[in-house]
């Protein structure tokens, strides 16, 4: 068992160039920048940086790392919101950026095979050319290999899902070396256990990923945006509810409340209205999306909803949904020299606009900067905690204030992590939502796939 | 390790008395009936039948059958078409259908708890009664623990997802008695691994199901049913598959070949014409559905799709859809006292018309009458191929064909089981399928979890 912080030799690192084409790193800078994500937590270096090129190369990487006992934390985009990069026993950062092959996009079949380091904006582009868009967007452009370990999701989630759903296959090293491959190249599967979609989400800690299989959509013959202002919180986020509960067919059900729109006006030079809004997408037909966008606004005006605008003008969409995803760096960019700690609550739709007000009463009582932002179709939502990360006080202030929210949210039966994943800051949370017995469940595939606890040591377990 | 036989002694049977409220039977009926499924392979009797009424019972069964080194083989509604619930080593058959609560129905949280004893037709009527309804919608009246147990999918798959997309929480009891809790009542989840999807289609070979959350949706706006015919079978499956690859909403697609529409029509009193043909649905608001319906006849006139009809009538839409859930026994009523036995391959979408008439030229080379049905939209599809129980070389030989079958599909790129699992029949399928490194680490985490193999020994692996 690694319980202590591990630093190569020379020799091993001599022996780690042998194994990869791509570079083996000490140098200060790469250490670093392998050593932080986007979340606020205090970085933590590698020992090196290992640059495979190859499903082979990684193999022989994780044969030689399980003999030696060194860990290993694969890396991509470095855009992680729960530490899940930080290589918290030192041991090597897997960097597998330099994996970054769109194999083959099969139009026909509709679906696209890759290597883990391709990142979603540049696949997007490659996609559109055929018509063809993988759906899952988290505000990120992070890689594909790091959403399905980390069980991504995004805005088109109530519609087309999220990792979960759209990883048809995987090649995945095992922490000894050994390759498998999982799922298929079909959209029904029922042959044996669901290993792919025990790797999804897994956070790196039972297996390497080195080969996706995604499923894609063609992009739909029209896309319609609206956007629709509230008085209140609670009156926006009890309309997202209520069209839910419709079943109106919506593309995306986004809500923001006044600081959040305030820091996109800010970072996107925009004009909104400054007040609690609801951002949406339609997907269909031309009548269709107008329909769909006709019957929200008969239901947000239940709801005090006012200034419904809705548009089909592309750029306009674009630039809509441009922002929404800027919304992260935007809270960020209004407090320059901060991190910000996001809370990534899910809890059952009843309950959202509850869990939304107890949330933001409990951020009320503190002196720190907080916007509150939401997936709210799938009662997923998040707050932007803004933090000085020269205050490690603050920091750990802050995180008593996550954990009190997270604990209600448990409580009213929802869970600590929608879409970002326990990571390091978790651990605890996962144990109080899920329960010892179902977590000791878990641990004892993690002890049996990884004997050595080499792969992302200190991650969804002490 | 359980490698033969298993009988229980007079003592142990008492002791099970002591452990369950409802019955514990060695009477030779109730074991032919826990001996047998909807499959083709022969039944073997359990030793015992037991009926536990609680998630505490099930967890002191499996406790005293854990130290005893007694199979338990979990009993639904005995539907499967792969002799999941055949007590292949003996021991007992743990009938879960005295456990058939609605535990309760939340239309605000559009989601239902239940025992897994429910079945799937008894729990939509309930849920009609909200305006709601549970998608999944396998040809037998299942209980809704195997249809988890097994991965279930059907006709609405293609719009509403499989048992893998629905179940949104499990209770469940390990090998050793230990009960846990999977999942939450959230739409989005990332909390550590997914056992929930580890469970699903694990076959009763991990644990024993005693609780559900389940997803349901609300009862569309407006659901349309229209049906068109081809001249072939090649043409109907390629009108289905451009109909999929266009993005057109369908919540329903589904092939039938000449000999299905016959037996269905002696079956269930209707007179369709006898030739290939697809079923679809729609579902949305009126409109939607009228302009869906409409570009899908636009499609299939491309294919040589003839006679498209078309209606809205609630009455007819029903009559239609019962016919092809009966389709399975309008098929075993044409050739009485024989049985069926059922292939499931499904495929990349763009292999679906090679793969239904690669299986078809194999099946026309022997004896044995068949017919082809499929989930189209999904590119899985099923042939029932007619045998003898009484000539037990008649169903070795079928085997064989659809073995053969099975293979091609696999070269495809496809799988041998779509929907239907693994249960014992195609356990070298499986391994010939994912590769024998991924069976081995899906072994490994069952040796992890039920060391003694006493539960559902015999399947999925050897």
């Amino acid at each position: 068992m690694i319980n202590k912080r591990v630093d190569l030799t020379s020799v091993q690192i001599e022996h780690l160039k042998t194994l990869v084409s791509g570079a083996v790193s000490t140098n200060e800078t790469v250490l670093d920048q392998h050593g932080r994500d986007e979340s606020a937590i205090p970085p933590v270096r590698p020992s090196a940086v290992v640059m495979p090129h190859s499903t082979d190369e990684v193999s022989n990487v994780l044969k030689y790392c399980n003999a030696e006992k060194i860990p290993v934390v694969a890396f991509g985009a470095g855009s992680s919101l729960e530490g899940h990069v930080l290589p918290l026993f030192g041991g090597i950062s897997l960097d597998l950026t330099q994996m970054n092959k769109i194999i083959e996009i099969r139009p026909d079949d509709l679906l696209v095979r890759l290597e883990p380091g391709v990142h979603r904006v540049a696949l997007n582009e490659k996609l559109a050319g055929h018509g063809l868009f993988f759906s899952v967007d988290p505000g990120a452009d992070a890689t594909l290999g790091g959403m399905a370990s980390t069980g991504a999701a995004g805005t088109t989630t109530v519609r087309y899902g999220s990792m979960r759903d759209n990883v048809l296959a995987i090649t995945a090293v095992m922490a000894d070396g050994t390759v498998i491959r999982t799922g298929r190249e079909t959209r029904k599967l029922s042959a044996g256990y669901d290993l792919t979609r025990l790797l999804i989400g897994s956070e790196g800690t039972l297996a390497v990923i080195t080969e996706l299989t995604l499923r894609v959509f063609g992009i739909p013959e029209k896309m319609a945006a609206a956007i629709v202002r509230f008085p209140t919180l609670a009156d926006g986020v009890s309309a997202a509810t209520a069209i839910v509960r419709s079943g109106i067919s919506i593309a995306r059900c986004e809500f923001l409340d006044a600081k959040c729109i305030k820091n996109v006006n800010a970072h996107d030079d925009l004009n909104l209205s400054e007040m609690p809004t609801l951002f949406f997408e339609f997907h269909g037909s031309p009548q269709g999306v107008a329909e769909d966008a006709q019957s929200v606004k008969e239901i947000v005006e239940e709801f005090d909803g006012s200034d419904f605008e809705w548009t089909t003008d592309e750029g306009a969409r674009r630039k809509l949904w441009q922002a929404r995803h800027n919304a992260y760096w935007a809270g960020i960019a209004a407090h320059p020299g901060k991190r910000a700690v996001s809370t990534d609550a899910a809890v059952p739709l009843s309950k959202l606009s509850d869990a939304v007000q107890t949330a933001e009463q409990i951020l009320s009582k503190h002196p720190y900067p907080f916007s509150i932002l939401g997936h709210v179709a799938d009662a997923n939502f998040h707050c932007f905690i803004v933090t000085d990360p020269t205050k490690p006080e603050e920091l750990e202030d802050v995180r008593h204030i996550t954990h009190e929210i997270t604990m209600k949210m448990i409580e009213m039966g929802g869970t600590c992590t929608g879409e970002h994943g326990i990571g390091s800051g978790k651990i605890q949370a996962l144990i109080e939502e899920t329960g010892a017995p179902a977590v000791n469940i878990m641990r004892l595939i993690k002890q049996t796939l990884d004997p050595n606890n080499i792969l992302n040591p200190g991650k969804v377990f002490n």
